[in-house]
């Protein structure tokens, strides 16, 4: 089990998931997290359609950052306007494990059930999972530890960025 | 998104998912659902590995069942021996989603980040999730009740088997 | 590299592979093929659905023998009546890499483009191919000989069975 | 069966498939390709290895191109140095199939058996081949025709590039 794949002196690659239904105050976040990405130099990748996707590449490409979408389906014309380089993947929710799979950390913003079966692999695979009002895991009655909860966009980039 | 395959007139179609780190008491739990699917007809699929994946081949195998194994690997040999048909996949992690979308209900027997990443797969693509001293989850501090808490393994086995 | 799975005192797991489309004579050889497999008792691992597919399914089932289907779809009713274990993957074509990953050996009888696909990846990753009637390849004007080319159904599979 | 990604006002996204060990005739074909696409404003897709990938990398980073790899194991350095946008997929061979899922046309430069299963698929899911010096396929004797042959870069280029 590796941490993921980063190259020295290559920029890092950070993983923004969350919902594709819109939400006004979380994709606010969703945005800032892309753009503090971007300031730091960071490609981000993501699923490439709407809500917490659409948020984070609009903030990352206003700041002038790369941005790539893993699509679920096998047409281009799923993605968001924001996405620079978008990968029609037909593997539907498999690519979940794709998305993980090109990041060295991963931010969660809010989120769904997709959302959570990308936590899952993630921690799974030894990435850094850092959460913005995201799920809450348990077991047993006892809280998980796994995801590094933070306070703002600010925090999750620093975090995300940091070595382990 | 649909339900998750089955096919009129043909065997259910159950998948069973836990550590592979092996564990007296719940592996206990996980050769008994693995018996009761067996005893219903179902076709069980797992991930082919140990820990609850091996206890529940175990029990469905002992009892007459057909189990199949979807192996991260390359390798057949790393299939459990009580693994009738064994799939070396060759897509390591990634395969947890192949055997959630090969099944029409999950359950699962307590249970790691992997495990997390199935159940967040099937509750995602709309299948019944039945969990047997599993995750607990919660957003905004408040209980998600997509994961069907069951007390036992034939209760386990019963919701898996009956139409949603 | 590997040659491909298989495990000492289990069964052999052999992939048949061809079009979809239905063709009488073609059909023939490859329910002979899936017959000969089964009284050898391989597992014959094909894509499940019609034309080539169903025939060696047929010939398979009917000998006693076990037949896996590696779907490309999400929906398990795909399958031919004669799959014995229906794996819907929700990968489209990607599942032939599946079904040749799942293989020691590959049996082409006719076949298109994506018989041509699967005949790619087996050579490349070492596995066996066998040909009825399939692809003739070249490169430079110099035939190449990947392909092992047999007459009849029995010698493609003594040759899909014996030790590399 | 569709014909492939592309969105109107996109760029074209464009695969070029090939070896990964070294030639240096036939790399300097690759890389004229590389050069040609990135001149007409097209992403470059490809495996990020070396060889082929590795000399259409260059060719299209030297005119100010994008390109994309999509690797087959785990590891971002396994990337050649001419690689913008690096996605380990874990996938081993099975990303021969997202990369040409990923372009609307594959030009094919020599090749070995990887090439030829994403020859195949291509062909199978509807993408133009443009081929220079790559495989020839037949059937029953007779030449197939799904390949499209050119004599040079440029040419394959223009080919790629043409609607259908």
């Amino acid at each position: 089990m590796s941490e993921g794949p980063n190259v020295p002196g290559g920029p890092p690659y950070v993983a923004v998931i969350g919902s594709g239904d819109p939400d006004g105050q979380r994709d606010h976040l969703a945005e800032a997290v892309g753009r503090e990405l971007a300031e730091h130099g960071a490609v981000l990748i993501c699923g490439g359609l709407g809500g917490v996707m659409e948020a984070t590449c609009r903030g990352a490409r206003e700041a002038g950052g790369t941005t790539v979408g893993l699509l679920p389906g096998d047409d281009r014309a799923d993605a968001n306007p924001h996405v620079a380089v978008a990968i029609p993947t037909g593997m539907g929710e498999l690519r979940n494990g794709l998305i993980v799979r090109a990041a060295q950390a991963v931010i969660a913003v809010g989120g769904g059930y997709g959302t959570l079966s990308e936590i899952g692999f993630a921690l799974r695979t030894g990435r850094r999972v850092i959460g913005l009002g995201t799920w809450e895991l348990a077991r047993g009655g006892e809280a998980d530890e796994g995801i590094e909860v933070v306070r703002d966009p600010a925090e999750a980039v620093r975090r995300a960025l940091e070595p382990r």
